[in-house]
């Protein structure tokens, strides 16, 4: 069975295209949507009651429930979503049915006239036009819908009603036979929140009424304690919080790494150059701005202009890079090679910008600055199988470190538009195909879906919260190195064209950094912790032997990061501010200690260790500790 | 005695200022200026011989030599250098006299007049009017001549003329007394180049006849083998050919680190990370790119907007930074510190931007794009003398590693026009008197030329070829701490300002790679050679014993960079081409060293080693070698 994957299938919107719903197979996904879309018409429905005035505008289907816009004669309270709520559960609990009448858009207009409901008018003017609404256009903007859009739907001439006890909507379809389905207890109204009519600020301003549903109460209050964690995780707070990284007005949606952040970034970027790199790579630095004639080389100038930061040098346009791709393509043209030096990898971890609006900034995961364990590798075709493989063993090997799992791996193959030569896409096609059974990864081929320049491999990383991210990146490209006329000598003497795979592992190290503090909830694993151990005294007396401790475990391993708090605090307190910084062991130091460290020579004394988690390891010598902890930074635990 | 270092000196122009020179001491330094300045009359002398209708410009002193402007009806050859070069000498041995007259202006353009030399009476016309020529301020544009020039210098009416055998020129002074006091061994013409009249392209284009000349004829042949030895060193050629970077059009001034470059690059990253900061210094990375009003605050947008790339973000005007400093302000009022927490010193090592004219570009030494190890050290008053003792001591270290040497050392204090309170100023300078005599260092003192926000430490690090280059800096800063309003918790409990050292010990990454290439002639010592070590196979047969080698060696050290040349070539190309690459050490393994490693188990075979200067070290067990270089590499040798 072919699927797509979650981000690509459309979301539905209620009302739009009433005609062209086709149903090919009835899952559960499918059954959700139906529960969620059913509960947005009983909830106008509930409002209504509550405001008979009430004029509705969309109430689409979104991730995890269902909204639905008001214009409304007063704000809505928390009182009136319980009582709303309840409503809702009253009309789920009459076993109302889902009546379909059809009726042409003429007739639709003046239905909707009557009730004074303006917004479905311009529903149905929108659909008598293109066929779909703009406000479907809105919510719907992918890039497939776009492409529908202009493949030029035309307007129709008749819409669809559905009826459920008293209340009838404009809409496409999509529901429950019967509110019997839907169980009572898996919805609930989340929040109420302002939103334009259109997206449009010019237009009047709705309250937007937000719900959330499942198949069932456990998977709701698996939901609901989710997202309790989220918040409790969410790294615009945490990181900030652990003195990771802020942000500031003077440069938005560019994170400031603060010391103890700059030790994780560093510590990641020191993993990439032995796990995402290795022998064989090349690292790069080349420069973060570049002359609009290597953006028009490259195509970004015609595309991808207004995502860039553009500034005048001399009366000439420059721009601050985006990607790394045009400048290694330039660095490979200054060289010659030939078959022998191919698979050539060029890697670079340059910061690079993106000119995104303020508006859509979020957290270390919607930037303007950010780098990534980005590398080109330029190879003949012949080599894209073994080259692959080694990729996707990579891939494994480093998620594994993190407790993250790959899932979702989808073989993207030609797509109906696209450039060059048929035979050249059919054994990269297979080269990938073979990559993934080398490294014995189960995938599903998702046909049409690759880039115009190249078929891919697309994989989600599943967190330890169940929530799954696109991080890596295997992308084949036939385009780019002919655009830039790259060339290699074969082993017949005739020179060629090299393919080039863009590939990242952990993408960018800002949200891969703001995952991980998720991931963990700010407790990293020892080898990232930015402090791995706490010395903490118990008294003043004590701070002699915890000096000769720290210098200890220095001369055992001078890359340690301890914190010695030698303050005049009680030990509580310093136990409990360790343990919320998430310093993995605190290393407690009483007088028994301190006695057993000062006859004996060096490593000769013990300590009392614990946990960030409140774990007591009990008494031990500082050399098992030691050993232990130099054991658990090698393995990466 | 105070002495101004030598980039202080004022050059000296030929004509200008007859009236105001005044000689203080004749040192060896004036007793050259003066054979340098009488050279060029002879030269005017031999030109008007030979072109009785040349046309004189202006005839300058500049370091290791002279010119002279001439408007000539041809191109001057080879051959005509050399006639004049013999004519010079001629007129040297013909021990003239330099005899000086004093005449109105008026009198002068009528001599000058008669001569038909225009571009003398423009000269006197200058002087007539400001005192000094407009050649002398496009010369000698430092900023203690335009702050002479502003303070207003009247015109006169009184200038200077000069005979020397027939040939008489407007000029102020500064001959030898005879010209048998110049050996005629130790001076020669060197190149012709174009250049207008005034500097401006509106102008007439001269020919400019270059000199040089020095005291005796050893310090010209070793003047002569240095300019020798720094075009076969020349970064620009010899990095290009190693493979450590190159220049692109696409982004004039920003190099592009090529894999063997960035090698070295992130080896002096490590570097700085253990030696330029260490225990105590925090790390941090931010934006590149800040709203104007952080420019705004801290000055720059004022006095430093037109180096800085300016370019519009939604509206708003953002810069690329040309350094560290205000961001680090900027996340030091983020926190609340205590007089505990200082010394606080914050590390960066970001790409900064400079906004350089593209004429001005020169290799690795004026680029637009570089980075520092910089740090902001945010202090207490009464820390300064510590902190900068250790700074020094690390500069000791540093350049000791590098084969380098501290000269010119010297305390800037206080200038005139300057900020903040005496006191303030005087225990500084004295702090920092403390610190050089704590670190053993020499000095002079300069007064009055600290910035005008705190005192500093100025020195030259001096390298194998004798330049000095200024590279470390020590710079004390109380204005930008209070423009940011930065505060910490004193002992007392009261708010107070602390103090900054702005630092950097070895400047500039681009500039120190560029200044190391030439230092070394390409041959880095080993921990930071690109390769490390070539093994080089003598033929087929000894392929597997070389990969046996290769192994062996990663397994001794991970980090090893080996390069295995098992192509089918001579020994002898292979030996060639390693030696043309700089590495250190070859390898070459033949059938008898194959033989020894056949039987026995890991580390038991032998190699033969050769270095890259040809030298043979024999054949040694491969565990003698691996021991050998760990340590070199361990102690930096």
């Amino acid at each position: 069975m072919v699927v797509a994957p979650l981000q690509l299938i459309p979301r539905q919107l209620c009302c739009g295209e009433p005609l062209l719903v086709v149903f090919i197979f009835m899952n559960q996904e499918e059954k959700l949507h139906n529960i969620r879309h059913s509960l947005a018409h009983l909830l106008a429905s509930a409002v209504l009651e509550m405001f008979p005035k009430a004029q509705l505008g969309v109430g689409p289907v979104i991730e995890n429930g269902f909204y639905y816009d008001f214009l409304l004669p007063r704000p809505l309270t928390p009182e009136d979503l319980s009582k709303l709520e309840k409503r809702m559960r009253a009309l789920a609990q009459s076993k109302l049915a889902f009546e379909r009448n059809e009726m042409s858009t003429a007739d639709a207009k003046e239905f909707f006239k009557a009730q004074n409901q303006p917004f479905k008018i311009q529903l149905i003017e929108d659909i008598e036009k293109f066929g779909t609404t703009k406000a479907d256009e809105i919510l719907n903007s992918d890039k497939k819908q776009d492409a529908r859009n202009k493949e030029g739907l035309s307007g129709v001439d008749k819409v669809t009603l559905y009826k459920t006890g008293k209340f009838i909507d404009l809409c496409r379809g999509g529901h429950v036979e019967n509110t019997s389905q839907i169980k009572t207890d898996a919805f609930k109204l989340d929040k109420v929140s302002g939103a334009y009519w259109r997206g449009d600020q010019k237009n009047p301003q709705m309250q937007r009424v937000y719900g959330i549903a499942f198949a069932d109460k456990e998977e709701l209050a698996a939901y609901v304690k989710l997202q309790e964690e989220l918040v409790k995780r969410d790294h615009r707070v945490v990181g900030p919080r652990l003195g990771l990284f802020l942000f500031n007005d003077m440069s938005p949606g560019i994170p400031f790494y603060q010391p103890k952040g700059m030790i994780v970034r560093n510590a990641l970027e020191t993993f990439v150059r032995e796990s995402s790199y290795g022998p064989g790579y090349s690292e790069v630095k080349l420069p973060q701005l570049f002359d609009s004639e290597l953006w028009k080389t490259s195509g970004h100038w015609e595309h991808y202009k207004d995502d860039m930061f553009v500034l005048v040098v001399e009366e000439k346009q420059f721009a601050l890079k985006p990607m790394n791709c045009p400048g290694h393509m330039l660095l490979y043209k200054q060289g010659l090679y030939s078959y022998r030096d191919l698979p050539l990898r060029m890697a670079e971890m340059s910061t690079l910008f993106r000119n995104e609006l303020t508006g859509v900034l979020s957290g270390l995961t919607r930037v303007r600055g950010f780098a990534q364990d980005d590398c080109h590798i330029f190879l003949a075709p012949e080599q894209i199988a073994d080259e692959v493989a080694d990729l996707l063993k990579r891939i494994t090997k480093i998620y594994k470190i993190f407790g993250m799992e790959i899932e979702d791996v989808y073989l993207s193959t030609r797509p109906e538009k696209s450039l060059g030569i048929q035979e050249e896409w059919q054994s990269a096609e297979a080269a990938l195909a073979a990559a993934l059974k080398k490294a014995k990864w189960k995938y599903e081929i998702n046909p049409g879906d690759g880039a115009f320049y190249g078929p891919k491999i697309d994989m989600s990383i599943k967190d330890v919260l169940g929530r799954k991210w696109q991080l890596a990146t295997v992308q084949l490209d036939f385009q780019m190195p002919k655009r830039f006329g790259l060339e290699y000598v074969a082993k017949d003497g005739s020179k060629k064209t090299p393919v080039v795979i863009h590939r990242a592992l952990i993408g960018s190290f800002e949200r891969f950094m703001g995952i991980l503090i998720e991931h963990y909830a700010g407790a990293f694993p020892l080898w990232l912790s930015p402090v791995q151990i706490a010395i903490l005294p118990i008294s003043k007396k004590q701070n002699a032997y915890a000096k000769k401790i720290e210098k200890e475990l220095r001369i055992a391993n001078s890359g340690l990061r301890i914190e010695l708090d030698d303050r005049d605090e009680s030990i509580g307190k310093k136990i409990r501010e360790a343990a919320m910084q998430k310093i993995p062991y605190q290393i407690i130091l009483g007088e028994k200690e301190a006695k057993s460290g000062r006859a004996g020579s060096r490593f000769a004394g013990k300590i009392a260790v614990r946990t960030r988690e409140g774990k007591d390891l009990g008494v031990v010598p500082l050399k098992k500790f030691a050993e232990k902890i130099q054991l658990e930074i090698e393995k990466k635990k």
